[in-house]
């Protein structure tokens, strides 16, 4: 049996309590034969602030590189509201996803059934629901130069920040989401402002010709990012996997995941490009919910999303897709029991602390 | 009476039509010496292009100027797909705001009650909904430079925009949302992305001291612009005036005013800096809706976004506040009478075309 290394990255907030039931999971993989994975850890935002005046340490960044999967818990907080610009628990997150080149981000919008009631959305326009924001990761507004606040002199400051983006980066991505697509339902909408954005002409010269080229079996549909928003709103069912960019993906992917009512639930994945030679990819996976500074600490987290963010991990990192899919299993099994943490608790089920959740996830399995 | 110089912009798609139910309200006000107002007509858009090969011409640009307010229809449409990037329909739109210096964009998101149903959310979560998003609307990223397409040979291009802001950009609309506020439920909330851009520390910054300098009586809230987003889809109720940039209120309130299930009702005012001596201010109207080529000249569009939004006009541009009030009026009435345009149409309520919405309406009043 192949020996994975894994760097656990818990972060801030309660990144550390839902990490503790997926250590729980990988710990049980290994004593019980299943699997063999090499754990290692370190600290990111806050936490690596804290410790070192950093939001990560380069020792922590080569341990990244090195491993073979980054299992990633969240950052940031009120706490670190103050710390400079270059340091803030963000910027952890960032240089990882920069240093490691993971552009595809995968962000899955699946609604669980027994969830649906508390999503603000009609149940019938949420049932069901299972689309895929693939997000461009390592480009765009987020990384462009220059990216500067200059003192104009009275009183007057001037703040730039730039888009950027290159046809092959806009390439690759493209292929992400029309890979995705045909192990799906066929069907592709890139969203962009080709309308004010000159890079969302180039994206939307780039990804039909992508399609044209390699992927004339796919449909390809094209929308503004703007009206893409409000379709998603208004009936998100019509969607499969959705492509766009940096800054557009991180509102897309933010709404289509509070459409569905389990926010605490929805894992992602951030991956880099194939190595020719090993055949491998950098990868980082983790929960699109957040630190949560205000639950913090109490055993309140839900830890499905980090849960199933390690899932995705064994489906895309280790080709262990069967396991994969007996933790979703495992996951949708302990909540047609009834078991809930506070955040998706509701009338008539069992409450159940992150430790509960995270045990009966493991017993079921 | 004063005379007020009005310059109508019917535009593409359904705009002509939806133009022609302001043009009746208007002659009316007119004939029953209820105001004076001089109109002119122009094209811009896809309309300007197929006459003059440009998005507006320069006499209608100087027709702008010259007017108390312009009446805007809707820009765009697959016909003009194809045009020059440079003289595409939205150029239009883009030039007059920059050029008018309309700074301020205020798009109120209301849910009509008799149209709380027609929401893809829960009738809990919208109704009573009122908010108003004010967004900067001529600066960030689109107007910023460079702009460009650049080709780097080997088959690569690179694309470029630049968000720019500066101080006293964010200090005027971050005055007008507060000014706003205090007519209203006295609370604003700024949403930008300081986590990874420079415009959003800067925006953060300067919001935050207009506010301590000028606006302590107002309640100021920060959210990033994705969790922004989420809330907005969670829960709109908690927020009353929300302000923010070009591009994420160009996304923020067009999901806004999804949720309200109203799309084809609301209006929206972008107004310029008002003039020291003249007191005046320059000022565009349009609907939130876009020109639904798919619908057009049917008279199957629904007029009241573009009624509403002269009702703005009213209010905003000829200190006429009963008027709009008697406007907004009267369109509750037509809608508590059961009278349904196509797009709001549901089971039990009486169909109307455009023209019968419209006179209905003037009837009303
Ligand atoms: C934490 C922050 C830098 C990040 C982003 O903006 O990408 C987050 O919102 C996300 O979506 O992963
Ligand atoms: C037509 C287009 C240029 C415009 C924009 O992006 O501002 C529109 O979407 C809007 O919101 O008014």
């Amino acid at each position: 049996m192949a020996t994975h290394k894994l760097l656990l990255l818990p972060g801030d907030g309660i990144g550390p309590e839902v990490m503790g039931e997926v250590k729980r999971l990988i710990d049980w993989l290994n004593s019980a034969g299943i699997a063999k994975f090499e754990t290692d850890s370190g600290l990111v935002g806050g936490a690596a602030y804290d410790a070192h005046k950093v939001s990560i340490s380069e020792g922590d960044m080569a341990k990244a590189k090195d491993a073979d999967a980054v299992i990633f818990g969240a950052v940031g907080g009120p706490k670190w509201d103050a710390v400079p610009y270059e340091v803030r628990p963000e910027a952890g997150l960032l240089r990882l996803r920069k240093d490691l080149g993971l552009f595809a981000n995968l962000r899955p919008a699946v609604c669980y059934p027994a969830l649906a009631d508390a999503s603000s959305l009609k149940r019938e326009a949420v049932e069901g629901l299972d689309i895929v924001i693939v997000r461009e990761l390592t480009g765009g507004v987020y990384f462009g130069e220059p990216k500067t606040i200059t003192d104009l002199g009275n009183g007057q400051k001037r703040a730039i920040d730039t888009q950027v983006y290159d046809t092959y980066e806009i390439e690759r991505i493209a292929r992400v989401a029309f890979d995705l697509a045909r192990k799906r339902r066929n069907k592709v909408t890139s969203m962009e402002k080709r309308n004010v954005m000159k890079s969302g002409v180039l994206w939307n010269e780039v990804v039909t010709q992508v399609h044209k080229r390699e992927y004339a079996d796919v449909t390809l549909e094209h929308q503004l990012a703007d009206s893409g928003g409000m379709m998603l709103v208004k009936w998100p069912k019509q969607f499969d996997v959705i492509v766009t960019d940096n800054l557009f993906g991180d509102m897309l992917s933010d709404i289509a995941a509070m459409l569905t009512g389990s926010l605490g639930m929805l894992p992602s994945a951030s991956l880099g490009e194939v190595d020719v030679k090993s055949k491998k990819r950098k990868a980082l996976y983790e929960p699109v919910h957040g630190s949560a500074p205000d639950i913090a600490g109490k055993g309140l987290a839900n830890p499905i999303a980090m849960i199933s963010s390690f899932g995705m991990a064994l489906r895309y990192s280790f080709d262990m897709g069967t396991l994969a899919d007996k933790v979703d299993q495992a996951i949708a099994a302990v909540l047609a029991s009834g078991l809930r943490t506070a955040d998706i608790k509701s009338e008539g089920t069992t409450a159940a602390s992150t430790t509960q959740m995270g045990e009966a996830i493991l017993k079921e399995l």
